[in-house]
This record gives C-alpha cells, sequence and structure tokens, in this order.
C-alpha cells in the first residue's frame, strides 16, 4: 500500500515569512505523496479589520457572514494559497493550490442555521479522492485551503484541521496515511512536559481536569475522529516536521 | 488536429451578478475544450479603496507596488477565481482555477524598472502547455487569473488580455486555436456600427485617425500578436459568446 501525509499548518507559521521558510524547506523533505492543508485565521481577522469587517467568534470559531465570505475566499483562496503555491514551485515542488471548488475536490452542506447560524459554514460531505490520487500519480502536490462548495455555486468556510482530517480519512482506503496538525506549541503539553502519546481515556482523564484548554479541543477531536475513520497515524505537533526530538503528541486507540 | 477555445472575460461582466451569469450559460454550451482567462481589474479598484490603498496607472496598465500585489493575489486569485469556479462546477463543468504559479502554468520574468517601474509586473516567458494538455486531456477546464510568477516564489501582475493572447498563441503549435476578447461592446465600433473585419492596414488607419480610443489599443495589439504567432481566429466581441448576431471584430492577417 502507497503512503501519504496530509499535514496541516496553521495561520501563525504563514503569516512568519521566517516560519514559513523553515517550514516549507522542511516539507521539501518528505519523500512520500504529500498533501498541505492550510489555515489562515489570523491573517483573515487582520485583513477582514482593514476592511473594516468585525471578526464574530462562537466557540472559537468564525461566523460567515457575506462579507465576511469573500475576505477569506480572497485571503484563504487567493493570497495564502498562491503566496504558499509559488514559494512551494521555486523549491522545485509541482504544487496545485485548491479550493474545495476546483476540480470539485471537497463538496459541503451548509450548516443548518440551528442552533448556531454560523453563517456561510460548510460541513463536508465528500471529499473527490478519485481525482486527489490522480494528481497524486502525476507527481502534483495539492495545497487545500480552508474552503468548500456546495455544487450550487456557492464557497462555504470549512475548518482547516477539519478538512486534513476529513482527507486524510477518505484516503485512508487507498493509502497507509499519516496525518500531522501542525501548530506553535511543541504538542499537547502538561506542566510544561510533552504528552509523547495520548489515547482517549487519557483525553478525557485531561480535558475532564481543564489541562487541555478551549482552544486545542477542537484541534484534538478531529484528530481522534480521523483515527477511528481509518488514518494510520494521527500526530499533533510543531511545525518543524523534521525533527524528531520535537516528535509531537501521537493520538492512539487505546 | 483538435480545436480549442481561449475565451477572455472583463472585469465589468464578473462584476454583474446578471452578466456573469448570462456569460457562464453559454460558457457551458461551447462543445470543445475550452480555457477561461479573467481579468478583475474594476473590482480590484474597489477592493483596494476599501483597504485603503490608492489605484495608480500608467498608460493604463496598473502599478503594482507590495501592498497591491498582495490585494490583487486576493482579488484575483481568490475572491473572483473561486467565484467563477464554483459557478461552472454548479453548472457540471470541472472547472480548476489557476495562477500562473500554480502547476507552474505561465512564468514570467518581472520587468525591469527602466524606463517605468510598473513594480511587481510580469512579462510572460513561458506558458506551459504540457501541463495545459494533460488537463484538457482530462476534460479540465482551466480558469486564469491574471497572475504569473517568477520560478523565484514571487508572484506577478500580469495583463489578462496577454495572458490569454500568450496562452492561445502557445497551444496554437498543437490545437487549431480560437481567441475570444470579450468585453462589454460588440467589437471594434466605428459611428455605432460594428467592423466587423479588420486587419492590420485598416486599423493603423483607424488608430492614426484617432477612432479607436486608447483603452481598445492595447487589446487589439494582443490580438494582432496572436493572429502573428499562429492564432487561427482573433475575434474582439460582446460577452455573449453564442449570439451570432453580435459576432463581433474578427481580426485578419490581410
Amino acid at each position: 500500500m502507497k503512503s501519504i501525509k496530509v499535514i496541516k499548518i496553521g495561520g501563525k507559521v504563514i503569516d512568519d515569512e521566517h516560519k514559513l521558510g523553515v517550514f516549507l524547506r522542511e516539507f521539501v523533505q518528505v519523500k512520500e505523496p504529500k498533501i498541505l492543508v492550510h489555515g489562515g485565521g489570523s491573517i483573515a481577522s487582520k485583513i477582514g479589520e482593514q476592511m473594516g469587517l468585525q471578526t464574530k467568534l462562537i466557540d472559537g470559531r468564525r461566523v460567515t457572514d457575506s462579507k465576511t465570505l469573500e475576505m477569506i475566499t480572497m485571503v484563504y483562496g487567493g493570497l495564502i494559497n498562491k503566496r504558499i503555491v509559488a514559494k512551494m514551485q521555486s523549491l522545485g515542488i509541482n504544487a496545485l493550490g485548491l479550493s474545495g471548488a476546483d476540480l470539485n475536490i471537497i463538496s459541503a452542506n451548509k450548516r443548518p442555521s440551528e442552533p448556531i447560524d454560523y453563517g456561510w459554514v460548510g460541513d463536508i460531505s465528500n471529499v473527490n479522492t478519485t481525482q486527489l490520487s490522480q494528481l497524486l500519480k502525476q507527481g502534483i502536490t495539492p495545497v487545500l485551503a480552508p474552503l468548500t462548495h456546495n455544487n450550487q455555486g456557492n464557497i462555504l468556510n470549512t475548518n482547516a484541521d477539519t478538512i486534513a482530517s476529513e482527507v486524510a480519512s477518505a484516503l485512508s482506503y487507498e493509502y497507509k496515511t499519516e496525518l500531522l496538525l501542525c501548530f506553535e506549541q511543541r504538542g499537547v503539553m502538561y506542566r510544561e512536559k510533552l504528552i509523547s502519546k495520548m489515547n482517549l481515556m487519557l483525553y478525557r482523564h485531561l480535558k475532564d481536569t481543564g489541562i487541555i484548554n478551549n482552544g486545542m479541543i477542537p484541534k484534538i477531536d478531529v484528530g481522534f475522529h480521523a483515527l477511528r475513520k481509518g488514518v494510520d497515524r494521527v500526530c499533533i505537533r510543531n511545525f518543524c516536521i523534521s525533527d524528531e526530538l520535537k516528535s509531537g503528541t501521537i493520538l492512539v486507540k487505546n
């Protein structure tokens, strides 16, 4: 079975020229087929502010009205995505930036407005693995923006961790799949020490005792979700992906 | 020899929900392989204003400083490109939005800063026809934003008419190629009458006598350039591409 790595990076890495450079030079070293999923919430907030839009979050998730949808389509699909693609091409990676609408890669349903109306937010209904596989076979590296579409002509806002998790899950039928959720920290921490391995029981304990904070919970949830859906290895870690000394927190079933 | 149509639409069509709808419904009807190139200058000017950027034009061409480059990367590569792609997908066209960096489709050199410094503007050095052909063979419809890259990690601003012309020219070795430069008017007009056919001699005459205005000159120039480079048919016309009654101005060699 072929191997694949699905790697997610967040806005704070992308927004920092130096960190993005470090990450991309390491990304080049990954020899197996790979997919990059990027976020960009922090950059979107900044540009939204410049445009006079107010960021409205409920439980850490952005409420996406029409104006906000326009803005994130610009920032995620244009600014961030093309910046990464151009840098990858200069490093010899044949990158292809995609929103969910491009090649119908990721379809989604607009989330129901009850109980909370998040606006133009999409819950993934399908990942086009046939098309993704075809790109990978051609040596192309997909770079996915956190945007999906509803097949009725609308772009939808979808969380980047969720996209990475769903893409990895969908590909796990065909590939030995590894999901790397990269962010600023070394992994899940407890009293400044890295938790190198975490199963569901430990996760629940750390959540119940308030050790794991709100921001981390959705990330770990999508990680365990991917594991349940068949992904072989899930790791929450620093963006220096080749640094084995900082190898992050591996999620395990038992 | 296979046929292909390279069709360019401008910002004023894209910015108008109704007109864009009319255009896309006609675009679906085009049975042969096709490539869409879109502009978006008018939308970029509006959003640039919202962001506090001033539009600076020299001879109708945008001067692209770093902030402007960021803004047009967002607007062209994100907002406009993804809006069109999502709409096409809803109409059953397997669209793929591309900047020049994606799949290394269009490389360019940053224009020298002498005699006029246009900033981050790119003059096309290569169109990746191998990759474009491969996409077309897979039934994919490329949607090109007016952005190129320099293979050193930078996005560059390139005029959409020029991109359409260069892409059509490059493909003319392999395809029977038609270039449609679509805009608001019916074609090149003389005293409210359409000039249905125009060769270089007539063009020069109309230019010398001031009948053809400044805005039209670059468009007609790239049209003739494409004709010289081997494109089989070049037409400057209205965006209602299936309307044979408004069939536009065909450029001819002699």
